[in-house]
């Protein structure tokens, strides 16, 4: 049996990505990086997904990159951005977080050899995404270079293998993938904001709602201003 | 006046490549992860370090990479080997962190964008060296890469430079390097143990004191055993 790190973060993508890994048979770890975000909802979601499978090893890493401070989804003195479905794709937005995935693989690697696990999943989107640079296949590409030639395991010839399930799909795709996982997706958070329900504003919610109506489902989540 | 981070973690090789950031006339920023070690001896060496340069904005950042819990640098549980200076080079010794300069080196980059930081300094050296993979020229080239493609600045077309101006030195070649440039190698640790006096017997001391001996000097820190 493989035995397979997955980066959750308890949004939508990490969890059709871990329903996907879990659905091979493989044996998961799933890893959740507490990374000083404006919010704790998120994380709240990654341990109820972890639970919902019965993962007892649920690794949860601290890291405060909030002492870097420029992006709104770590620092409070920045507003989240509203923007329109159509305009997510045309710029970096403040929501980036400087070097975040590259971060969050670099450890997960980490964790991956010391744990003999040789695929580390992570539910990266080029398609239907916020327009961040390392959400791109060139991005993972060059990563498992670094993989191959940087850690113990690639120098002994086999290498941790980066999978990127949900990488080339639509939102809609992704839903519907998830779905047929039987993934549960109403225990995910997406929204860059906190409280009880998502703003259905920012473009992760704005995002999600349309892999939803793409898909032809009700988002199973509350959002605000909806019964 | 570019400014720099400087991976500074106390040692002799990180000093050495602080000293030379700042004989360029660099503005330094120096970040020291303090990742878990099993003792925190470097980690005040950083400080001292940071101190004699009047670098008040020294970051420190914690990563608990403890709980990968398979280094003997990391974990009490396993005991730190005693070598001769001919067989450093062998093998990837039970003292390698797990993906330890991935994570480094990618926390650092973080806080280049966030500080407009282009260039990155990292004092790996590839020649008196333990035998990580994490610490040869083809490991850099592809973070390098990674660099251009996965960040902000690397997709506007001013990519984080990766600097390593200690990486095929001798580690006489560093030493000297450091008088030259009148470094405080007197604060600098290296020895894997913690204690009042290094132990003149792990890798990291024998490689350390080969340099000084072939450079014709005296190490100005205490041994065990050594008045």
């Amino acid at each position: 049996m493989a035995r397979s790190v997955v980066l959750l973060s308890g949004g939508l993508d990490s969890t059709v990505t871990l329903a996907y890994a879990l659905s091979l048979g493989d044996e998961v770890i799933p890893l959740t990086i507490d990374y000083g975000q404006r919010h704790q909802r998120e994380l709240l979601a990654a341990k109820d997904i972890a639970s919902h499978y019965d993962l007892d090893r649920h690794i949860i890493m601290e890291l405060d990159l909030g002492c870097f401070g420029s992006s709104a989804l770590t620092s409070m003195d920045l507003d989240i951005p509203e923007r329109t479905v159509d305009t997510i794709n045309d710029e970096i937005p403040v929501t980036y977080v400087p070097a975040r995935n590259i971060v969050f693989l670099s450890i997960a690697a980490g964790l991956c050899e010391c744990e003999d696990a040789h695929l580390l999943y992570i539910g990266a989107n080029a398609v239907d995404y916020s327009g961040y640079p390392d959400c791109r296949p060139e991005f993972f590409r060059h990563f498992q270079r670094v993989l191959e030639v940087g850690t113990k395991t690639g120098v002994e010839g086999s290498p941790i293998e980066i999978v990127t399930p949900i990488l080339k799909k639509t939102k809609r795709e992704i839903v519907a993938l998830g779905m047929d996982l039987n993934a549960p997706l109403h225990l995910t958070w997406s929204c860059y904001k906190g409280g009880e329900r998502a703003c259905g504003r920012c473009d992760s919610c704005l995002l999600r709602l349309k892999g939803f109506k793409e898909a032809g489902l009700e988002d199973p989540i509350p959002y605000e201003g909806r019964e």
